[in-house]
């Protein structure tokens, strides 16, 4: 058993070394560049002695591990060179107490060779140095300057994310902080043959730097009961999403050829969610949209939906795709609506819930107006909007877009906490340069106060439905106890 | 009984009478506006006692419509005075034998205000006038220059649409030309008094110029028995898309103070769609993407989809998609296997399907040939393609986007045809100024060849078992016929 916080040390290394440079910008040179793009500021060591003197983007190239002395601690490697030379080089690290190897080369068993792996294992557990991979991108740590992916965010968030799919690692430490959700450590395990989502997801559940976490599965290995454990201690501490891949046959056979691992039965994920109070997800879109929210709000305490919209046929859709998630839309109390019918007229309108506030909505006063009395009301707690920021354009009389932005940001920035979810859902007409980048720029405004902008109704219920139900099961927990 | 094209006059009307002109540029001047901007060709009669004489936008306004002789034939008028002045204006426009009146004006059964709607079809049908509404926008028609939203296209193309929601006919009008589809005639019908879905659906299911009819519905009448009979003559000869809205108890009190209708209960809607047919939609989205799919593709033969990715993770994630929407993904025939292994590596690949190209397969060259040889092949009709338009900025060595997209798109539209449905998916990473801009070009690109692209395989998914849906549907009818 390892210590609590060993991996400390894996997010934040002394120093790091790195094998399989080159003059070309690949393989160990693109991890160098990357930790050179990043303002990394501990000692790094690159080796290949057939390079061996010269210098690559102001680093020296050593010839062998043992140039460097073992006054200068490195606690991680990134390994860059054919497969079969990976075992032989454990013994090196071991010497040098390098503590872990992140194993960037593929052409294990996601590829049948099963030989080399367990080799390469078998060495690694004699010269105690800890696996990162193989078939993997390694670690983001924003607060240490390490990443995988170029042109990274070094703003270091709270949310932890590990994944089997390098592909997926990049993508999220991208998506996230161009959404304004960012993430304390990301880690790309490929066929994790050694440190595994368990050991990790037991890591996490104590980093004080982490209140959510997310995990993409694709196989958990033979440490089901030990995993299944961790994730109930861990749920009642912070959220868990998890996002189990590979649930088809035909998705559990690409599986094996990409992390070389055996996909799982999907119905024993979501009894396993059931029980455990994990959040479960099904794609990037979910995934996503699930930690932004968790990152954005607090947790609703009720299935409760306030829709607000100027038009009848576009409340009605959200209703529907609300109410088809699970969702209430309750009557809002009579006194609420008279507060709102004192500058919204009775023709052509309803706020009882769905609100169609009508043509006076299209005004951001009004709308910014309603806003503010929902929020007074404890009662409302989830409100979505529907506006469409590009659709002003053609009606030369009515407001520009910047305007009509500020404004309403200006309104809904004054109404938004922590408990006040608020959730915008663009009205998409044609697409266009113009609206495709009214509709980014809106989006990037709310985004920036922490207010949600989803292109359909039906996720946005999917989501607060996903948040309501972890909720709910650490409400019952508590009641249990009691 | 009407004749069979009697509406013809409605959607090209020899000449147009607007009551509720003013100076503002709202009411009945905005349709006028609409008419000049789209350049309508045939006479245009405004009306407005206390403006008589004076010029608007180029066109004389009379005090009367008895002032314009009666050897001037007018078809349409369109009608935006206050609602009680309404059922009195009837008489006058029968008078000049006006054909049909579609009245914008709002105030009848949608806020309780049923007499006077039960007045003003009275006197319609007194004066022999059909009424469009009211509490509507009107019809699109882009082949006479005929709009109710500023900007609209002229381009006409083979999709009617049916809609109770005026804000829904808009953004159909708006999105569709943005996106590749074009329309035949979009007509609203808001509280559809006289003139209703059933009656148009039947002219429609005979309109030469449609292929693709579409409905949006929040409630049916009295007709119901003869809209599911006509719904079932009607999809033997071209698909009927049906988007029934307010389906959750909430949504129907919605429509209540909407269109003024009863919604029915959805399980009779499914079961309908079922027995018709019919091709059942849940939301704008599901809406739009079915119909940009009928006016792209032909019908598939099979569920059986081909998803190209470069990357394990993508492919997956869109393989559980596909299986988890019912979709088959079929191993590909092993002498297409070896093909494609003649350029694309065996180590860190898959070629079965779901296909893992690796990163041979972000080079264009290979990625183009790869579905020409799957287009070779005569079991294989539709492919799902991943993609990044916007991943390479970071990469200084790898091609810059224009390239890529050019290079692409060339292979890509070589290979397309109507058989062949080539569906694109882009992988989102970061949200910026420059990925949401590349992000659509490339999408525009994809479209003016026909290929639809998808923000996720989820709805690529369930697209393309809609569309499989209505052949099997057709397939049954002609095996029972045999």
């Amino acid at each position: 058993m390892i210590q609590e916080n060993y991996f400390d040390l894996l997010f934040n290394p002394r120093g790091i070394v790195i094998y399989g440079v080159n003059k070309a910008p690949y393989g160990g040179t693109f991890f160098l560049r990357l930790l050179v793009q990043m303002k990394f500021d501990k000692p790094i060591y690159c080796i290949n002695p057939k390079l061996k003197g010269e210098n690559l983007y102001g680093y020296t190239v050593y010839g062998s591990i043992h140039e460097i002395s073992k006054e200068d601690p490195i606690d991680l490697a990134i390994i860059a060179i054919p497969a079969r030379f990976t075992p032989g080089l454990m013994k090196e690290l071991g010497e040098h107490d390098v503590k872990f190897a992140h194993i960037f080369t593929s052409g294990y068993s996601e590829v049948g060779n099963i030989e080399l792996e367990n080799q390469l294992l078998e060495a690694a557990k004699l010269h105690n140095v800890r696996v990162i991979g193989p078939n993997c991108v390694g670690i983001y740590s924003p607060s240490s300057k390490i990443t995988f992916a170029p042109d990274s965010s070094d703003v270091a968030g709270n949310i932890a994310f590990v994944s089997q799919s390098g592909g997926l690692a990049i993508r999220l430490a991208k998506n996230g902080p161009s959404r304004e959700y960012y993430f304390s450590k990301i880690v790309s395990l490929g066929n994790q043959i050694d440190i595994n989502i368990t050991e990790l997801l037991e890591y996490f559940k104590n980093d004080s730097e982490t209140k959510i976490i997310g995990l993409y599965i694709e196989n958990i290995g033979p440490q089901g009961k030990k995993f299944l454990d961790l994730v109930r201690e861990t749920t009642l501490k912070k959220p868990v999403v998890i996002w189990k891949a590979g649930i088809s046959d035909t998705g559990k056979s690409a599986v094996m050829s990409h992390t070389g691992g055996l996909a799982g039965d999907y119905k024993i994920w979501q009894a396993m969610a059931k029980q455990s109070g994990a959040i479960l997800v099904e794609n990037f879109q979910e995934l996503t949209e699930t930690i932004q929210a968790l990152s954005f709000y607090n947790i609703p305490e009720t299935k409760d939906i306030t829709i607000l919209s100027a038009g009848g046929g576009n409340s009605i859709e959200a209703t529907d795709d609300c109410e088809r998630a699970g969702l209430n839309i309750p009557i809002i109390p009579r006194s609420v609506q008279e507060k709102i019918h004192e500058f919204i007229p009775k023709v052509n309108t309803n706020v009882q819930n769905p609100f169609d506030l009508g043509a006076v909505g299209l005004n951001n006063t009004s709308f910014g107006k309603v806003i503010r009395i929902l929020k007074e009301d404890t009662s409302i707690r989830t409100v979505i909007f529907i506006r469409s920021p590009e659709r002003f354009k053609a009606y030369e009389q009515v407001q520009k877009i910047p305007d009509f932005e500020n404004d309403l940001i200006a309104h809904l920035t004054e109404t938004q906490d922590k408990n006040l979810m608020l959730l915008s859902i663009p009205l998409l007409l044609d697409e266009n340069e113009y609206t495709v980048k009214a509709r980014y720029q809106y989006r990037k405004k709310l985004e920036q106060h922490k207010i949600m902008s989803f292109y359909s109704a039906v996720s946005a219920a999917k989501c607060v439905k996903r948040l309501w139900e972890y909720g709910n099961f650490l409400r019952k927990v508590e009641n249990t106890k009691n």
